[in-house]
């Protein structure tokens, strides 16, 4: 494709105009939305508003007049519209990985299986979080099984398969229905993680049949840098399972102030401190970003720029290799390449404005957000890359030097 | 006390500048600063420079330019300087109730012990989660005990005392230092809660040879609405201590990905997801509140502001009694005093101006924050109270209506 051909399809896309709700600053080719979403162009004075009106201004009195109190439950509602959830089976609360271990220590107490059932490499955190769940609860073990193995590896001892629906490098996704009704049928709960899938593909859980699922909030969502994560349980589980995290955000009744524990009627149960205010209304911005658009026709868009980034780069950078599913369809909307230099080519190219990031020991990751992405960016990145592979110029000590988080 | 003679003890305050580093709506005398930190002066700058510079332009570079990844641990560091612990000892992270949990269920597991002991009446989330840690990991129980009584009920079954040392109700104290003692001379580690002191009281965790500690960001360290709490663990424990929210910036390596947790060697090992950067610009200019502050001469304002409440408030007000300690030097920086109506009279009050709160099931309770209240301020705070309960402007159906905040 030309630079020309690529500007042609900006101009028909109906979506083109949704790159106004961002802010991105000039020079920069923003291909990490799938690590930190770009800031919407409301989110200053959402900020601005929870910081100098609610709190400056409404105080603890905020905490009624301005909804303080039932954003966990208003975000998690705007949340499942974009994953197939109901109104009422999502939260919005702390990070994916304390939910991943709530929902973890839930599904292993709730009944006689003890099993944790994940595939190694899926995302450190999950792999972390469910040892330490094993650490901590006598007899809970973690199994894994590579990802073509994991339904066979389903037995009577599995309490919840946890895996993450895109994969954190390659981006290969597994099938929602398919794993789901696996683990149902040997009696197992499913657990996914969509942290890298929520805003960027289509995700239907109820469809699906899924039990339980958390997912981030400052990726795709653009929830802002640390946003709260979310947390989806479904109707049917809800009055059974109960949070190892049982704090008094999660009580039935919390301003009542009585010194014994009982959980919330519905998904508020799964809340424990006190909500993070400031980051949610940051979350609420980036969830806005989404207000009126076709689900459907921007999850296509995402994925004919990551299809134009990797034709490009296959056939104009043999440096590297694909480390994604070559099927768009089996992939989720980032892609990696492999590069034995990787970290100081990913350097090289954060350097001249196409921000992607590296993942080790030897990935180059692109992320397509099709909300403020369009094919001109992508095809500039695919030519940046080009070039600085070409060059060499990566091949410099200032590009090899190692910052804290790589 | 006239209210000249208040005015007079402001112009001689050498403090009475220190408000100026909070903006306060007009009319209004803010008692409340036990339950949500007044806004400082540079929050909305600080939030607005974390939102439109470092998340809008830095965008994921700012991980490393802007030091989020430091955060936690440079925070924390702050936070040790109000508490006497050392740096390395304290970081930021989660909410209250998620840290407590982290450490009790530490404390549980460590060892061959299985019990918590903590009182009846204590903050309702540490009875909460401390009920989530027995309920989840088989054998742990928790024990109560009056809070005269808890040195007696320490044996050798208690794996860890967990007490608040200022208590959220009544401002009771406990002593640092003895209980600290009687609990490790029976071989306990000794868990404080810290939520009402922090900022308000001396606490020398070190001094009383503390075990592992806990406390809130958005009390007294005017952190902003749902702010990011602290966890303390006295280096000596450090190595030997696990969190079970085993999440992945608590690894020793984060970045090299790998599938085996392996925790960080210091205080980081606390940390589970990614931190809530927004939330944590906002607690840094509330920390930055206390800087330069003579924290003796700050403590000591904090006792003589509540002193002159109690003293108007007895004195003129026979409808409530005091349900503070009568001594200053046994409870901390607010006081409740009980009314059969606290709640429509907490409501007629907030309508006149002075905010304090409402705690089931009756009582009043008014914060002293040392920082940006006067003595002019608490002697009108008094002089309103007396108003609204001599008048009996407080039984009124509309002051008797119940928000979902209490």
């Amino acid at each position: 494709m030309t630079r020309d051909e690529a500007r042609a399809l900006d101009a028909a896309d109906p979506l083109a105009a949704l790159k106004e709700r961002f802010v991105l600053p000039p020079g920069v080719l923003y291909l990490d939305g799938n690590s930190l979403g770009a800031m919407p162009a409301a989110a200053p004075a959402a900020s601005a508003r929870a910081v100098a009106e609610e709190w400056g201004t409404g105080l603890v009195r905020s905490w009624n007049d301005a909804g303080w109190i039932d954003a966990p439950s208003r975000l998690g509602d705007r949340v499942a519209t974009l994953i197939g959830a109901a109104p009422g089976e999502v939260v919005v609360a702390d990070t994916t990985s304390v939910n991943l271990h709530k929902l973890l220590a839930a599904a292993v107490t709730a009944g006689e299986r003890r099993v944790i059932l994940t595939e190694p490499g899926n995302f450190p955190t999950d792999l972390y979080v469910a040892q330490g769940v094993a650490a901590t609860i006598p007899g809970v073990s973690v199994r894994t099984a590579p990802r073509d193995a994991v339904p066979a590896a389903i037995d009577e001892d599995v309490a919840v398969v946890m895996l993450t629906h895109v994969h954190y490098q390659s981006a290969a996704t597994f099938d929602l229905r398919a794993v789901t009704a696996a683990a149902q049928a040997e009696g197992a709960l499913m657990l996914w993680d969509l942290s890298h899938s929520t805003g960027a593909v289509p995700v239907d859980l109820n469809a699906a049949g899924a039990d339980l699922a958390v997912g981030c909030g400052y990726k795709y969502l653009n929830g802002g840098p640390g946003a709260p994560a979310f947390l989806f349980v479904a109707a049917r589980h809800q009055a059974r399972l109960r949070s190892p995290l049982s704090g008094w955000m999660g009580h039935a009744a919390p301003f009542d102030f009585v010194d014994d524990y009982a959980p919330a009627a519905g998904i508020r149960r799964w809340l424990a401190g006190t909500p993070p205010v400031l980051g949610m209304a940051a979350l609420a911005a980036g969830l806005a970003t989404f207000d009126g658009v076709n689900l459907a026709a921007l999850f296509a868009k995402g994925r004919a720029l990551s299809t134009l980034f990797v034709a490009e780069v296959t056939a104009r950078c043999p440096q590297v290799r694909l480390a994604s599913p070559a099927d768009p369809a089996q992939r989720g909307s980032h892609v990696s390449f492999a590069h034995p230099d990787a970290y100081p080519v990913m350097a090289a190219l954060i350097d001249r404005g196409v921000i992607g990031d590296f993942r080790a020991p030897d990935l180059l990751r692109f992320g397509f957000t099709p909300l403020y992405l369009g094919f001109e960016d992508v095809w500039r990145a695919a030519d940046v890359l080009a070039d600085v592979l070409a060059s060499g110029v990566w091949d410099d000590p200032r590009y090899r030097r190692r910052a804290a988080v790589t």
